[in-house]
């Protein structure tokens, strides 16, 4: 019995280092992406006869900065959590699965507001009298562009980490009750 | 053995029956949100001096309606699924766990991009002109603004059921390799 349990710990040690990888670097990619955007956002503001125009004169895009630093933030602080080679406990899947779940809505927002932005600036809009600024502000809406679609792909990342942290907690429940009423019936009466 | 089988089903019936009912009015929550902020934002126009205006001529009130159109038929279709006392099959379980998690992603993005216009339109923005649309289409903002809140509602009901829906699909897995190295350690410890 004894050897058996060392046997199913090293079987587990081998199997937890490459799974803890895995994560680390999937922690780490958004991390990156994040501070690509946020740099990208930050650095964009265009001169020209119309005026000037930074990113931090519509909120869209100061709501895309910030998000994207809380993000960079978090995907730091949660890629060294789950580096250190300490036990999971449930206090820690818990706290995981919830700020992985925040993040992946924070950061789809801006995503999503910036996008709609991004758009209008591009389109414009007649029947509000709202100009396309794209027509006279390229080189701003390029940058902005290319910020908003690197915080896509680290949405696609925070959809990923937010779907393993649930399968972490929730594959630690029992199935509920609900689960296979007509297969219990089946076999009760195999057994009866 | 074949006593034991029954009583664990009818415990079973017992418990999913408050279960199914459960979320299935959680289900048609969101479907009653979504047809009251869709039918507000499809009336939602107005006419004065300034001109007129009405939600499809702002493209992130027309995804609105969409979003809360695709939202109210999902809710419709998935109560319906879930009130039904069929067994829970896994293809089912990873369907529901897909399709609330898209929903949520959905209707999270209409209810931002919706705040985002709605945030323009009422201040405005005047370092690329565009102008406060609120001072004058003040019903319309008024309107809009109740539909955005009632996304809002159907977005906190989407989070609760992509909860549910991950933890019926994950509880039936095991828990990972990696869960308590330090404890079965311990374990091994003790019985060798």
């Amino acid at each position: 019995m004894g050897l058996m349990g060392s046997t199913t710990d090293e079987k587990e040690e081998a199997a937890s280092s490459p799974m803890r990888t895995a994560e680390t670097i999937l922690r780490l990619v958004p991390m990156a992406l994040c501070i690509s955007a946020l740099v990208l956002m930050l650095k964009n503001s265009q001169t020209n006869d119309f005026g000037s125009l930074s990113y931090s004169d519509l909120c869209a895009f100061r709501y895309l900065v910030h998000a994207n630093g809380i993000c960079a933030g978090y995907s730091l602080l949660s890629a060294v959590i789950v580096a250190m080679p300490r036990p999971s406990t449930m206090s820690k899947a818990w706290t995981f699965f919830f700020l992985d779940q925040v993040l992946t809505y924070i950061i789809l927002a801006a995503a999503a507001v910036s996008v709609e932005v991004l758009y209008l600036a591009r389109k414009g809009d007649t029947s509000i009298t709202w100009s396309a600024v794209c027509v006279s502000f390229g080189g701003f809406c390029h940058k902005a562009t290319a910020s908003a679609i690197i915080t896509f792909a680290v949405v696609a990342c925070y959809i990923l980490l937010s779907l393993l942290s649930s399968y972490k907690l929730f594959s630690r429940f029992s199935a509920p009750a609900i689960s296979y009423p007509g297969k219990d019936i089946e076999i009760a009466g195999c057994q009866g």
